[in-house]
Protein backbone atom coordinates (compact mmCIF):
# COMPACT_ATOMS: atom_id res chain seq x y z
CA UNK A 1 0.00 0.00 0.00
CA UNK A 2 1.57 3.38 -0.74
CA UNK A 3 -1.02 6.11 1.13
CA UNK A 4 0.93 6.27 4.62
CA UNK A 5 -1.96 5.15 7.59
CA UNK A 6 -3.30 8.95 8.22
CA UNK A 7 -2.86 10.42 5.24
CA UNK A 8 -6.87 9.68 4.30
CA UNK A 9 -10.16 8.93 5.93
CA UNK A 10 -10.36 6.57 7.90
CA UNK A 11 -13.31 4.14 8.33
CA UNK A 12 -13.61 2.73 11.79
CA UNK A 13 -14.62 -0.90 11.56
CA UNK A 14 -15.32 -2.69 15.15
CA UNK A 15 -15.97 -6.40 16.16
CA UNK A 16 -17.65 -6.24 19.44
CA UNK A 17 -16.40 -9.52 20.66
CA UNK A 18 -18.73 -9.50 23.07
CA UNK A 19 -20.64 -6.91 24.83
CA UNK A 20 -17.97 -4.70 25.86
CA UNK A 21 -15.24 -5.50 23.98
CA UNK A 22 -13.36 -6.20 20.84
CA UNK A 23 -11.03 -5.10 17.86
CA UNK A 24 -11.06 -2.13 15.77
CA UNK A 25 -9.58 -1.91 12.46
CA UNK A 26 -9.19 1.58 10.64
CA UNK A 27 -9.97 0.84 6.83
CA UNK A 28 -9.12 3.14 4.07
CA UNK A 29 -11.04 1.39 1.68
CA UNK A 30 -14.39 -0.52 2.21
CA UNK A 31 -16.47 -2.73 -0.28
CA UNK A 32 -19.89 -4.00 0.82
CA UNK A 33 -21.84 -6.85 -0.27
CA UNK A 34 -25.20 -8.42 0.46
CA UNK A 35 -25.45 -11.73 -0.67
CA UNK A 36 -29.17 -14.09 -0.09
CA UNK A 37 -27.62 -15.11 3.03
CA UNK A 38 -25.44 -12.48 5.19
CA UNK A 39 -23.62 -9.01 4.64
CA UNK A 40 -19.88 -9.44 2.81
CA UNK A 41 -17.62 -6.67 3.30
CA UNK A 42 -14.09 -6.19 2.72
CA UNK A 43 -11.77 -3.89 4.25
CA UNK A 44 -8.28 -2.28 2.74
CA UNK A 45 -6.40 -1.55 6.49
CA UNK A 46 -2.43 -0.91 6.51
CA UNK A 47 -1.79 -3.57 9.84
CA UNK A 48 -4.52 -6.30 8.92
CA UNK A 49 -4.33 -6.32 5.13
CA UNK A 50 -7.24 -7.47 2.90
CA UNK A 51 -10.25 -7.98 5.48
CA UNK A 52 -12.85 -10.16 4.76
CA UNK A 53 -15.78 -9.54 6.75
CA UNK A 54 -19.27 -11.58 6.92
CA UNK A 55 -22.10 -10.30 8.70
CA UNK A 56 -20.04 -8.18 11.09
CA UNK A 57 -17.28 -10.56 12.16
CA UNK A 58 -13.94 -10.84 10.49
CA UNK A 59 -13.39 -13.85 9.15
CA UNK A 60 -9.87 -13.82 7.13
CA UNK A 61 -6.90 -10.99 6.94
CA UNK A 62 -3.68 -11.20 5.11
CA UNK A 63 -1.69 -10.73 8.10
CA UNK A 64 -2.85 -13.95 10.05
CA UNK A 65 -4.91 -16.06 7.70
CA UNK A 66 -1.85 -18.36 6.87
CA UNK A 67 -2.03 -19.39 10.55
CA UNK A 68 -5.33 -20.49 10.98
CA UNK A 69 -5.70 -22.41 7.00
CA UNK A 70 -2.65 -24.02 7.59
CA UNK A 71 -3.47 -25.44 11.17
CA UNK A 72 -6.71 -26.09 9.93
CA UNK A 73 -5.69 -28.11 6.56
CA UNK A 74 -2.05 -29.76 7.42
CA UNK A 75 -3.11 -30.98 11.08
CA UNK A 76 -5.82 -33.23 9.65
CA UNK A 77 -3.87 -34.36 6.60
CA UNK A 78 -0.85 -34.77 7.96
CA UNK A 79 -2.77 -37.23 10.35
CA UNK A 80 -3.89 -39.15 7.46
CA UNK A 81 -1.73 -41.65 5.91
CA UNK A 82 -2.74 -40.94 2.43
CA UNK A 83 -5.50 -38.11 2.37
CA UNK A 84 -6.83 -38.51 -1.12
CA UNK A 85 -10.40 -37.49 -1.07
CA UNK A 86 -11.03 -34.07 0.98
CA UNK A 87 -14.22 -32.48 1.37
CA UNK A 88 -14.16 -28.32 2.95
CA UNK A 89 -17.82 -27.68 4.38
CA UNK A 90 -18.19 -23.58 4.40
CA UNK A 91 -14.83 -22.20 3.39
CA UNK A 92 -15.47 -19.55 0.55
CA UNK A 93 -12.11 -17.37 1.41
CA UNK A 94 -10.24 -20.09 -0.47
CA UNK A 95 -7.52 -20.71 2.61
CA UNK A 96 -8.22 -24.14 3.26
CA UNK A 97 -8.62 -24.98 0.10
CA UNK A 98 -5.43 -23.55 -1.10
CA UNK A 99 -3.13 -25.72 1.83
CA UNK A 100 -5.14 -28.58 0.91
CA UNK A 101 -4.30 -28.32 -2.47
CA UNK A 102 -0.67 -28.06 -1.56
CA UNK A 103 -0.55 -32.03 -0.69
CA UNK A 104 -0.02 -33.94 -3.82
CA UNK A 105 -1.65 -37.31 -2.38
CA UNK A 106 -5.12 -35.29 -3.07
CA UNK A 107 -7.18 -36.21 -6.04
CA UNK A 108 -10.34 -34.52 -5.37
CA UNK A 109 -11.01 -31.54 -3.39
CA UNK A 110 -15.20 -31.09 -2.47
CA UNK A 111 -15.80 -27.25 -1.29
CA UNK A 112 -19.06 -27.00 -0.41
CA UNK A 113 -19.68 -23.45 0.27
CA UNK A 114 -23.68 -22.23 1.17
CA UNK A 115 -22.75 -18.47 -0.45
CA UNK A 116 -22.15 -18.53 -4.06
CA UNK A 117 -21.23 -14.79 -3.66
CA UNK A 118 -18.20 -15.04 -0.78
CA UNK A 119 -16.27 -16.84 -4.02
CA UNK A 120 -17.19 -13.90 -6.28
CA UNK A 121 -15.76 -11.04 -3.71
CA UNK A 122 -12.83 -13.30 -2.87
CA UNK A 123 -12.00 -13.62 -6.28
CA UNK A 124 -12.39 -10.28 -6.81
CA UNK A 125 -10.59 -8.83 -4.12
CA UNK A 126 -7.91 -12.22 -3.62
CA UNK A 127 -7.44 -12.50 -7.17
CA UNK A 128 -4.65 -14.83 -6.49
CA UNK A 129 -6.96 -17.35 -4.79
CA UNK A 130 -8.81 -17.60 -7.93
CA UNK A 131 -6.34 -20.25 -8.84
CA UNK A 132 -7.40 -22.38 -6.57
CA UNK A 133 -11.00 -22.55 -6.79
CA UNK A 134 -9.60 -23.26 -11.23
CA UNK A 135 -7.60 -26.44 -9.58
CA UNK A 136 -9.05 -29.43 -11.61
CA UNK A 137 -9.04 -31.38 -8.78
CA UNK A 138 -11.89 -28.82 -6.98
CA UNK A 139 -15.44 -29.16 -7.50
CA UNK A 140 -17.06 -26.30 -5.85
CA UNK A 141 -20.49 -26.78 -4.62
CA UNK A 142 -22.86 -24.07 -3.35
CA UNK A 143 -25.20 -25.90 -1.35
CA UNK A 144 -26.00 -26.03 2.97
CA UNK A 145 -23.46 -28.25 4.58
CA UNK A 146 -25.85 -29.81 6.68
CA UNK A 147 -27.73 -30.66 4.31
CA UNK A 148 -25.05 -31.50 1.80
CA UNK A 149 -23.96 -33.81 3.93
CA UNK A 150 -26.95 -35.49 5.21
CA UNK A 151 -27.27 -36.70 1.42
CA UNK A 152 -24.38 -37.09 -0.06
CA UNK A 153 -23.36 -40.65 -1.56
CA UNK A 154 -19.78 -39.88 -1.49
CA UNK A 155 -16.92 -41.03 0.98
CA UNK A 156 -14.33 -38.96 2.18
CA UNK A 157 -10.47 -39.40 3.72
CA UNK A 158 -10.94 -35.85 5.59
CA UNK A 159 -13.83 -33.64 6.10
CA UNK A 160 -13.18 -30.04 7.27
CA UNK A 161 -15.61 -27.55 8.40
CA UNK A 162 -14.21 -24.12 7.68
CA UNK A 163 -17.38 -22.24 9.31
CA UNK A 164 -18.40 -18.89 10.43
CA UNK A 165 -18.86 -19.36 14.11
CA UNK A 166 -21.68 -21.50 15.48
CA UNK A 167 -24.81 -18.69 15.12
CA UNK A 168 -27.49 -18.58 12.67
CA UNK A 169 -26.23 -20.29 9.34
CA UNK A 170 -23.53 -22.17 10.80
CA UNK A 171 -25.37 -22.98 13.70
CA UNK A 172 -25.92 -26.82 12.28
CA UNK A 173 -22.50 -27.42 11.28
CA UNK A 174 -21.94 -27.80 15.39
CA UNK A 175 -24.84 -30.35 16.16
CA UNK A 176 -25.23 -33.86 16.91
CA UNK A 177 -26.98 -34.24 13.95
CA UNK A 178 -24.28 -33.05 11.46
CA UNK A 179 -21.97 -34.73 13.37
CA UNK A 180 -23.62 -38.19 13.31
CA UNK A 181 -23.97 -37.22 9.08
CA UNK A 182 -20.18 -36.76 9.09
CA UNK A 183 -19.52 -39.84 10.61
CA UNK A 184 -21.29 -41.61 7.49
CA UNK A 185 -19.38 -39.87 5.34
CA UNK A 186 -16.59 -39.92 6.53
CA UNK A 187 -14.24 -42.95 5.80
CA UNK A 188 -13.68 -45.01 9.49
CA UNK A 189 -10.08 -44.71 8.81
CA UNK A 190 -10.81 -41.46 8.26
CA UNK A 191 -10.75 -37.78 9.95
CA UNK A 192 -13.30 -35.02 10.76
CA UNK A 193 -11.33 -31.86 11.60
CA UNK A 194 -13.59 -28.11 12.74
CA UNK A 195 -12.70 -24.80 14.08
CA UNK A 196 -13.61 -24.35 17.17
CA UNK A 197 -14.15 -21.21 19.00
CA UNK A 198 -12.00 -19.57 21.83
CA UNK A 199 -10.87 -21.46 24.92
CA UNK A 200 -11.18 -17.89 26.47
CA UNK A 201 -14.40 -16.38 25.61
CA UNK A 202 -16.18 -19.91 24.47
CA UNK A 203 -15.36 -22.53 27.28
CA UNK A 204 -18.49 -23.59 27.89
CA UNK A 205 -19.31 -24.08 24.03
CA UNK A 206 -15.76 -25.68 23.74
CA UNK A 207 -16.77 -28.61 26.30
CA UNK A 208 -20.18 -29.37 25.23
CA UNK A 209 -19.08 -30.04 21.40
CA UNK A 210 -16.66 -32.00 22.69
CA UNK A 211 -18.76 -34.17 24.70
CA UNK A 212 -20.94 -34.25 21.13
CA UNK A 213 -17.55 -35.64 19.25
CA UNK A 214 -17.15 -37.87 21.91
CA UNK A 215 -20.38 -39.17 21.24
CA UNK A 216 -19.98 -39.60 17.32
CA UNK A 217 -16.21 -40.86 17.43
CA UNK A 218 -14.38 -42.98 19.12
CA UNK A 219 -11.10 -40.80 18.93
CA UNK A 220 -11.25 -37.06 19.64
CA UNK A 221 -8.87 -34.00 20.03
CA UNK A 222 -8.47 -30.33 20.47
CA UNK A 223 -5.56 -28.02 19.38
CA UNK A 224 -4.80 -24.69 19.40
CA UNK A 225 -3.10 -21.88 17.70
CA UNK A 226 -2.62 -17.95 18.09
CA UNK A 227 -5.15 -16.44 15.63
CA UNK A 228 -4.91 -12.90 16.26
CA UNK A 229 -8.06 -11.30 14.67
CA UNK A 230 -10.44 -13.64 16.15
CA UNK A 231 -11.42 -13.33 19.44
CA UNK A 232 -8.99 -13.42 22.60
CA UNK A 233 -6.53 -14.30 19.41
CA UNK A 234 -5.73 -17.86 20.36
CA UNK A 235 -8.44 -20.22 18.43
CA UNK A 236 -9.26 -23.82 18.94
CA UNK A 237 -9.87 -26.88 16.80
CA UNK A 238 -11.49 -30.33 17.15
CA UNK A 239 -10.82 -33.19 15.49
CA UNK A 240 -13.03 -36.93 15.52
CA UNK A 241 -12.03 -39.97 14.23
CA UNK A 242 -13.20 -43.87 14.25
CA UNK A 243 -10.76 -45.45 13.78
CA UNK A 244 -7.42 -43.09 13.05
CA UNK A 245 -5.09 -42.58 15.87
CA UNK A 246 -4.06 -38.81 16.75
CA UNK A 247 -1.25 -39.25 18.40
CA UNK A 248 1.14 -36.20 17.62
CA UNK A 249 4.35 -38.38 18.16
CA UNK A 250 3.50 -41.15 16.00
CA UNK A 251 1.88 -39.18 12.72
CA UNK A 252 2.34 -41.42 9.98
CA UNK A 253 4.89 -39.73 7.37
CA UNK A 254 5.64 -42.83 5.67
CA UNK A 255 5.70 -42.59 2.23
CA UNK A 256 3.68 -39.19 2.75
CA UNK A 257 5.29 -35.88 0.54
CA UNK A 258 6.13 -32.90 2.44
CA UNK A 259 7.74 -30.76 0.14
CA UNK A 260 4.87 -28.14 1.09
CA UNK A 261 6.98 -27.60 4.55
CA UNK A 262 9.15 -25.41 3.10
CA UNK A 263 5.97 -23.12 1.92
CA UNK A 264 3.91 -23.16 5.15
CA UNK A 265 4.64 -20.06 6.78
CA UNK A 266 3.55 -21.30 10.92
CA UNK A 267 2.65 -24.99 10.50
CA UNK A 268 5.63 -27.72 10.56
CA UNK A 269 5.64 -31.26 12.27
CA UNK A 270 6.80 -29.53 15.70
CA UNK A 271 3.85 -27.05 15.59
CA UNK A 272 1.77 -30.22 14.98
CA UNK A 273 2.94 -31.60 18.18
CA UNK A 274 3.25 -28.53 20.19
CA UNK A 275 -0.24 -27.87 18.93
CA UNK A 276 -1.88 -30.40 21.10
CA UNK A 277 -0.52 -29.65 24.10
CA UNK A 278 -3.62 -27.88 26.05
CA UNK A 279 -3.55 -25.43 29.13
CA UNK A 280 -3.69 -27.09 32.29
CA UNK A 281 -7.40 -25.40 33.30
CA UNK A 282 -8.59 -27.00 29.87
CA UNK A 283 -7.25 -30.20 30.78
CA UNK A 284 -8.56 -30.55 34.34
CA UNK A 285 -11.89 -29.21 32.81
CA UNK A 286 -12.03 -32.12 30.42
CA UNK A 287 -9.78 -34.98 31.93
CA UNK A 288 -8.53 -34.60 29.26
CA UNK A 289 -5.12 -37.37 28.20
CA UNK A 290 -2.80 -34.85 26.56
CA UNK A 291 -2.19 -35.06 22.67
CA UNK A 292 -2.84 -38.69 22.73
CA UNK A 293 -5.82 -40.78 22.16
CA UNK A 294 -8.66 -41.43 25.15
CA UNK B 1 -19.96 -8.01 39.52
CA UNK B 2 -23.72 -7.39 40.36
CA UNK B 3 -24.58 -5.25 37.71
CA UNK B 4 -25.22 -6.58 34.16
CA UNK B 5 -23.33 -4.50 31.86
CA UNK B 6 -25.64 -2.69 29.96
CA UNK B 7 -27.54 -1.65 33.44
CA UNK B 8 -25.30 1.82 33.27
CA UNK B 9 -22.35 3.94 31.69
CA UNK B 10 -19.76 2.38 29.86
CA UNK B 11 -16.15 4.45 29.97
CA UNK B 12 -14.85 3.24 26.38
CA UNK B 13 -11.22 2.44 26.80
CA UNK B 14 -9.40 2.09 23.63
CA UNK B 15 -5.85 0.76 22.88
CA UNK B 16 -4.19 1.27 20.01
CA UNK B 17 -1.36 -1.44 19.25
CA UNK B 18 -0.87 0.35 16.29
CA UNK B 19 -2.30 3.29 14.38
CA UNK B 20 -4.88 1.71 13.00
CA UNK B 21 -6.02 -0.88 14.95
CA UNK B 22 -6.36 -2.13 18.99
CA UNK B 23 -8.50 -3.71 21.67
CA UNK B 24 -11.36 -1.41 22.99
CA UNK B 25 -12.67 -2.50 26.79
CA UNK B 26 -15.96 -0.92 28.03
CA UNK B 27 -15.46 -0.66 32.28
CA UNK B 28 -18.06 0.41 34.21
CA UNK B 29 -15.66 2.19 36.61
CA UNK B 30 -12.40 3.73 36.52
CA UNK B 31 -9.75 4.55 38.84
CA UNK B 32 -6.87 7.11 37.71
CA UNK B 33 -3.40 7.83 39.52
CA UNK B 34 -0.75 10.04 38.33
CA UNK B 35 2.77 8.87 39.97
CA UNK B 36 6.31 10.53 39.31
CA UNK B 37 6.87 8.31 36.58
CA UNK B 38 3.28 7.24 34.58
CA UNK B 39 0.05 7.57 34.53
CA UNK B 40 -2.07 4.62 35.93
CA UNK B 41 -5.73 3.50 36.04
CA UNK B 42 -7.47 1.10 37.07
CA UNK B 43 -10.64 -0.75 35.04
CA UNK B 44 -13.70 -2.32 35.93
CA UNK B 45 -14.81 -4.46 33.26
CA UNK B 46 -17.42 -7.24 32.39
CA UNK B 47 -15.24 -9.25 30.22
CA UNK B 48 -11.70 -8.82 31.60
CA UNK B 49 -12.47 -8.30 35.16
CA UNK B 50 -10.27 -5.81 37.20
CA UNK B 51 -7.69 -4.37 34.49
CA UNK B 52 -4.19 -2.29 35.38
CA UNK B 53 -3.52 -0.10 32.28
CA UNK B 54 -0.13 1.63 32.46
CA UNK B 55 0.28 5.10 30.21
CA UNK B 56 -2.54 3.56 28.19
CA UNK B 57 -1.09 0.06 27.13
CA UNK B 58 -2.85 -2.93 29.22
CA UNK B 59 -0.47 -4.49 31.70
CA UNK B 60 -2.63 -7.39 33.65
CA UNK B 61 -6.40 -8.10 33.35
CA UNK B 62 -8.43 -10.51 35.80
CA UNK B 63 -8.76 -12.59 32.56
CA UNK B 64 -5.60 -13.85 30.91
CA UNK B 65 -2.64 -12.84 33.25
CA UNK B 66 -2.57 -15.81 34.74
CA UNK B 67 -0.97 -17.40 31.39
CA UNK B 68 1.99 -14.50 30.91
CA UNK B 69 2.76 -14.83 35.17
CA UNK B 70 2.95 -18.17 35.02
CA UNK B 71 4.32 -18.42 31.73
CA UNK B 72 7.42 -15.95 32.42
CA UNK B 73 7.80 -17.20 35.94
CA UNK B 74 7.48 -20.75 35.90
CA UNK B 75 9.52 -21.53 32.37
CA UNK B 76 12.67 -19.94 33.76
CA UNK B 77 11.96 -21.38 37.24
CA UNK B 78 12.10 -25.01 36.30
CA UNK B 79 15.05 -24.48 33.98
CA UNK B 80 17.01 -24.43 36.78
CA UNK B 81 17.55 -27.41 38.87
CA UNK B 82 17.73 -25.12 42.15
CA UNK B 83 16.48 -21.48 42.02
CA UNK B 84 16.86 -20.05 45.30
CA UNK B 85 17.55 -16.33 44.59
CA UNK B 86 14.89 -14.55 42.24
CA UNK B 87 15.65 -11.21 41.21
CA UNK B 88 12.23 -9.42 39.10
CA UNK B 89 13.10 -6.24 37.58
CA UNK B 90 9.42 -4.41 37.22
CA UNK B 91 6.37 -6.57 37.77
CA UNK B 92 4.68 -4.03 40.04
CA UNK B 93 1.85 -5.86 39.78
CA UNK B 94 2.75 -9.00 41.93
CA UNK B 95 2.04 -11.72 39.63
CA UNK B 96 5.14 -12.91 38.48
CA UNK B 97 6.14 -12.42 42.51
CA UNK B 98 3.18 -14.71 43.41
CA UNK B 99 4.32 -17.49 40.79
CA UNK B 100 7.61 -17.31 41.94
CA UNK B 101 6.83 -17.97 45.72
CA UNK B 102 5.07 -20.99 44.88
CA UNK B 103 8.97 -22.38 44.41
CA UNK B 104 9.27 -23.28 47.88
CA UNK B 105 13.10 -23.38 46.83
CA UNK B 106 12.90 -20.10 46.62
CA UNK B 107 15.12 -18.10 49.69
CA UNK B 108 15.28 -14.51 48.74
CA UNK B 109 13.10 -12.36 46.02
CA UNK B 110 14.11 -9.00 45.27
CA UNK B 111 11.63 -6.91 43.09
CA UNK B 112 12.78 -4.10 41.11
CA UNK B 113 10.16 -1.08 41.05
CA UNK B 114 10.71 1.77 39.86
CA UNK B 115 7.25 3.16 40.60
CA UNK B 116 6.74 2.70 44.18
CA UNK B 117 2.67 3.99 43.34
CA UNK B 118 2.04 0.85 41.26
CA UNK B 119 2.52 -1.01 44.14
CA UNK B 120 0.30 0.80 46.02
CA UNK B 121 -2.78 0.94 43.34
CA UNK B 122 -2.16 -2.59 42.91
CA UNK B 123 -2.54 -3.26 46.63
CA UNK B 124 -5.79 -1.15 47.14
CA UNK B 125 -7.72 -2.94 43.92
CA UNK B 126 -5.88 -6.39 44.08
CA UNK B 127 -5.94 -7.22 47.58
CA UNK B 128 -5.18 -10.63 47.30
CA UNK B 129 -1.29 -9.21 46.14
CA UNK B 130 -1.15 -7.97 49.03
CA UNK B 131 0.50 -11.14 50.78
CA UNK B 132 2.94 -11.85 48.28
CA UNK B 133 4.59 -8.27 48.32
CA UNK B 134 4.37 -8.94 52.68
CA UNK B 135 5.88 -12.66 52.20
CA UNK B 136 9.55 -12.56 54.11
CA UNK B 137 10.97 -13.52 51.44
CA UNK B 138 10.34 -11.02 49.46
CA UNK B 139 12.75 -7.18 49.38
CA UNK B 140 10.85 -4.56 47.36
CA UNK B 141 13.18 -1.86 46.02
CA UNK B 142 11.71 1.09 44.65
CA UNK B 143 14.60 1.53 42.10
CA UNK B 144 15.94 1.92 38.23
CA UNK B 145 15.88 -1.37 37.39
CA UNK B 146 18.78 -0.92 34.89
CA UNK B 147 20.69 1.26 37.76
CA UNK B 148 20.01 -1.15 40.26
CA UNK B 149 21.48 -3.99 37.69
CA UNK B 150 24.76 -2.04 36.94
CA UNK B 151 25.33 -1.13 40.60
CA UNK B 152 24.60 -4.26 43.02
CA UNK B 153 26.89 -6.59 44.04
CA UNK B 154 24.39 -9.82 44.57
CA UNK B 155 24.45 -12.02 42.70
CA UNK B 156 20.89 -13.98 41.80
CA UNK B 157 19.94 -17.89 40.14
CA UNK B 158 16.81 -15.86 38.13
CA UNK B 159 16.48 -12.87 36.60
CA UNK B 160 13.07 -11.61 35.39
CA UNK B 161 11.97 -8.82 33.75
CA UNK B 162 8.65 -8.09 33.71
CA UNK B 163 8.58 -4.63 32.26
CA UNK B 164 6.58 -2.45 30.39
CA UNK B 165 7.14 -2.52 26.35
CA UNK B 166 10.66 -1.03 25.24
CA UNK B 167 9.71 2.72 25.30
CA UNK B 168 10.27 5.30 27.83
CA UNK B 169 11.40 4.08 31.15
CA UNK B 170 11.83 0.39 30.38
CA UNK B 171 13.61 0.92 27.18
CA UNK B 172 17.19 0.70 29.05
CA UNK B 173 15.79 -2.61 30.20
CA UNK B 174 16.33 -4.18 26.61
CA UNK B 175 19.66 -2.91 25.53
CA UNK B 176 22.73 -4.52 24.85
CA UNK B 177 24.36 -2.09 28.80
CA UNK B 178 21.42 -3.66 30.46
CA UNK B 179 22.09 -7.49 29.17
CA UNK B 180 25.80 -7.02 29.90
CA UNK B 181 24.77 -6.21 33.56
CA UNK B 182 22.26 -9.29 33.66
CA UNK B 183 25.41 -11.32 32.53
CA UNK B 184 27.07 -10.09 35.43
CA UNK B 185 24.67 -10.44 38.29
CA UNK B 186 23.35 -13.34 36.87
CA UNK B 187 25.13 -17.09 38.59
CA UNK B 188 27.13 -18.52 35.02
CA UNK B 189 24.67 -21.42 35.57
CA UNK B 190 21.46 -19.23 36.36
CA UNK B 191 19.68 -17.70 33.72
CA UNK B 192 17.47 -14.60 32.65
CA UNK B 193 14.49 -14.32 31.36
CA UNK B 194 12.39 -11.23 29.94
CA UNK B 195 8.91 -10.73 28.26
CA UNK B 196 9.28 -10.35 24.68
CA UNK B 197 6.85 -8.49 22.22
CA UNK B 198 4.45 -10.00 19.81
CA UNK B 199 5.93 -11.90 16.72
CA UNK B 200 3.37 -10.12 14.45
CA UNK B 201 3.55 -6.43 15.40
CA UNK B 202 7.29 -6.44 16.68
CA UNK B 203 9.39 -9.08 14.69
CA UNK B 204 11.73 -6.47 13.87
CA UNK B 205 12.43 -5.71 17.41
CA UNK B 206 12.52 -9.62 18.35
CA UNK B 207 15.13 -10.37 15.74
CA UNK B 208 17.01 -7.59 16.70
CA UNK B 209 16.96 -8.21 20.72
CA UNK B 210 17.95 -11.85 19.65
CA UNK B 211 21.06 -10.83 18.28
CA UNK B 212 21.49 -9.21 21.46
CA UNK B 213 20.92 -12.14 23.64
CA UNK B 214 23.47 -14.25 21.59
CA UNK B 215 25.99 -12.09 22.42
CA UNK B 216 25.54 -11.57 25.99
CA UNK B 217 24.72 -14.83 26.68
CA UNK B 218 25.95 -18.55 25.03
CA UNK B 219 22.81 -20.25 24.96
CA UNK B 220 19.42 -18.12 24.30
CA UNK B 221 15.90 -19.77 23.44
CA UNK B 222 12.49 -17.64 22.63
CA UNK B 223 9.01 -18.91 23.53
CA UNK B 224 5.95 -18.22 23.14
CA UNK B 225 2.32 -17.91 24.97
CA UNK B 226 -1.19 -16.49 24.43
CA UNK B 227 -2.17 -13.51 26.43
CA UNK B 228 -5.05 -12.18 24.74
CA UNK B 229 -5.15 -8.83 26.51
CA UNK B 230 -1.61 -8.26 24.69
CA UNK B 231 -1.71 -6.78 21.51
CA UNK B 232 -2.03 -9.92 18.65
CA UNK B 233 -2.75 -11.91 21.76
CA UNK B 234 0.17 -14.15 21.00
CA UNK B 235 3.19 -12.93 23.50
CA UNK B 236 7.17 -13.61 22.84
CA UNK B 237 9.49 -14.56 25.67
CA UNK B 238 13.03 -14.73 25.56
CA UNK B 239 16.01 -16.52 27.87
CA UNK B 240 19.33 -16.68 28.00
CA UNK B 241 22.27 -18.34 30.14
CA UNK B 242 26.09 -18.92 30.05
CA UNK B 243 26.41 -22.35 31.03
CA UNK B 244 22.31 -23.63 31.59
CA UNK B 245 20.53 -26.22 28.86
CA UNK B 246 17.30 -24.87 28.30
CA UNK B 247 15.93 -28.34 26.47
CA UNK B 248 12.74 -28.27 27.45
CA UNK B 249 12.72 -32.29 27.18
CA UNK B 250 15.34 -32.27 29.91
CA UNK B 251 14.23 -30.34 32.71
CA UNK B 252 15.93 -30.77 35.85
CA UNK B 253 13.29 -32.54 37.63
CA UNK B 254 14.97 -34.34 40.26
CA UNK B 255 14.66 -33.03 43.70
CA UNK B 256 11.98 -30.21 42.73
CA UNK B 257 8.87 -29.57 44.21
CA UNK B 258 6.03 -29.65 41.72
CA UNK B 259 3.40 -29.34 44.09
CA UNK B 260 2.69 -25.61 42.64
CA UNK B 261 1.67 -28.00 39.15
CA UNK B 262 -2.06 -28.63 41.05
CA UNK B 263 -2.29 -24.92 41.29
CA UNK B 264 -1.03 -23.37 37.79
CA UNK B 265 -4.43 -22.56 35.10
CA UNK B 266 -2.07 -22.45 32.03
CA UNK B 267 1.80 -23.55 32.62
CA UNK B 268 2.52 -27.73 33.03
CA UNK B 269 5.61 -29.18 31.94
CA UNK B 270 3.80 -30.23 28.51
CA UNK B 271 3.12 -26.51 27.96
CA UNK B 272 6.78 -25.74 29.07
CA UNK B 273 8.31 -28.21 26.24
CA UNK B 274 5.53 -27.07 23.78
CA UNK B 275 6.03 -23.18 24.36
CA UNK B 276 9.37 -23.63 22.92
CA UNK B 277 8.79 -24.95 19.36
CA UNK B 278 8.62 -21.47 17.31
CA UNK B 279 6.74 -21.05 14.15
CA UNK B 280 8.10 -22.12 11.06
CA UNK B 281 8.62 -18.01 9.57
CA UNK B 282 10.17 -17.37 12.93
CA UNK B 283 12.46 -20.64 12.75
CA UNK B 284 13.17 -19.13 8.99
CA UNK B 285 14.31 -15.77 10.23
CA UNK B 286 16.25 -16.79 12.84
CA UNK B 287 17.63 -19.81 11.56
CA UNK B 288 17.19 -21.45 14.91
CA UNK B 289 17.42 -24.81 16.08
CA UNK B 290 13.80 -25.58 17.55
CA UNK B 291 13.69 -25.19 21.68
CA UNK B 292 17.19 -26.39 21.91
CA UNK B 293 20.49 -24.83 22.72
CA UNK B 294 22.33 -23.35 20.00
Amino acid sequence: MDTPVGSGTLYWFIERHREDTGLFMGARRVWTYRSNFQDIAVLETETWGRVLVLDGLVQMTDRDEFIYHEMLAHVPLMTHPDPRRVLIIGGGDGGVLREVLRHPEVTRAVLCEIDPMVIEVVRRHWPEHGAVFDDPRVQVLNEDGNQFVQTTYERYDVVIVDSSDPVSYSRSLFSPHFLAAVRRIVYPSGLYATQCMSLLYHLDFVKGFYRQLQAAFSNVALYTAPVPSYPTGWWNFAMGSIELSFDPDRLPLKGRSIEFLRLTRYYSLEIHRSAFTLPNFLVQELQYAHGTDR
